[in-house]
């Protein structure tokens, strides 16, 4: 058997970026539109830019049973309307494999849901370790003024489903309120 | 299917504590002894202290197919001898799991080997991301003035084999040579 050999690379706990990265992603707000509830406020900030929303690095590894693909997200600080900048969000295509994180600075949590509509928060902050279970979608929010920078680690067969939330979003959406975040029923979800 | 909730804990970039780990070992010396090269160094320190190797912090979860253990481990500085303080080494059970490493702070080396006796190593230090592949035993080694922290992330199924690098080592040491670390051919190694 040919096996793959070790290898090492660096990355950076302040901005996130891994040199030598084997993927690099930028999401801007154009490709999650319908992801946001204040259409007049998306529309207009849409009408004059594209800011980008968050970006990963990713260390590729082959999509077999037992590897491990590190990916590190930069999630921007910002709001469209009310609501904070956070990530797409997704199911794990394979939906019996967990994902880890590791936060090395910011402030925001991560609002996971099964596809019984079951919803939690854990929030995540500089060293906060939080575990997604196998079964839940996951989606990260900043609520911070700050970059909110974390580390994932999941298996590579795990794979991603992102039309199931693109369908029916997420339960809870979180908006600031007085200067605070705010856990709120997401008015515009569906149960499949 | 009752599924599992997601969680979050707090660990510490610096010390490379996890807050509520449901898992924590300690390794001293003793249970290290026939890892080290110098008999009659290890005989002489073992005769007046049992000196602290490393630590782990574990968050442990079922050992299912698609569930990921955290550990972050803590190796002192130190020597027996001419040869740093390490880890014990090992592969994992299921063999195809990989492992993945992040280093927060110190200076040292992954050893790794095959099951055929090829033999690699990779630097870690701060802000290092180490890839161990499917089938190679893994060993970690300080071979700075600081403790080297880091965080492994590998699947929940892998399992550790210690017996069989117990029985034959590694192919390779390091050992400081005129205050440098220099990686040599282990005269003990034995092919299984």
């Amino acid at each position: 058997m040919k096996l793959m050999k070790p290898f090492g690379k660096q990355f950076n706990l302040t901005t996130g970026v891994i040199d030598g990265a084997d993927n690099h992603w930028t999401r801007y707000l154009k490709e999650m539109r319908g992801m946001y509830q204040d259409r007049e406020v998306l529309n207009e900030i849409m009408n004059s830019d594209n800011p980008l929303i968050y970006e990963v690095y990713e260390v590729s590894v082959p999509e077999e049973a037992g590897q491990l693909i590190q990916c590190t997200s930069i999630i921007y600080p910002g709001k469209i309307g009310k609501e904070y900048y956070m990530t797409k969000g997704h199911y794990h295509k394979k939906k019996s494999c967990a994902e880890v994180y590791l936060c090395f600075s910011g402030q925001g949590y991560v609002l996971l849901q099964t596809e019984d509509g079951e919803c939690e928060t854990v929030e995540m902050k500089k060293e906060a370790f939080v575990y997604v279970p196998p079964y839940w979608a996951h989606r990260t929010i900043n609520v911070g003024k700050e970059p909110l920078v974390f580390t994932g680690v999941y298996p590579a067969e795990a794979g991603h489903n992102y039309g199931s939330i693109e369908k029916v979003g997420f339960a809870k959406i979180i908006v600031e309120e007085q200067g605070k975040p705010v856990i709120k029923r997401n008015p515009n979800f569906k149960v499949k």
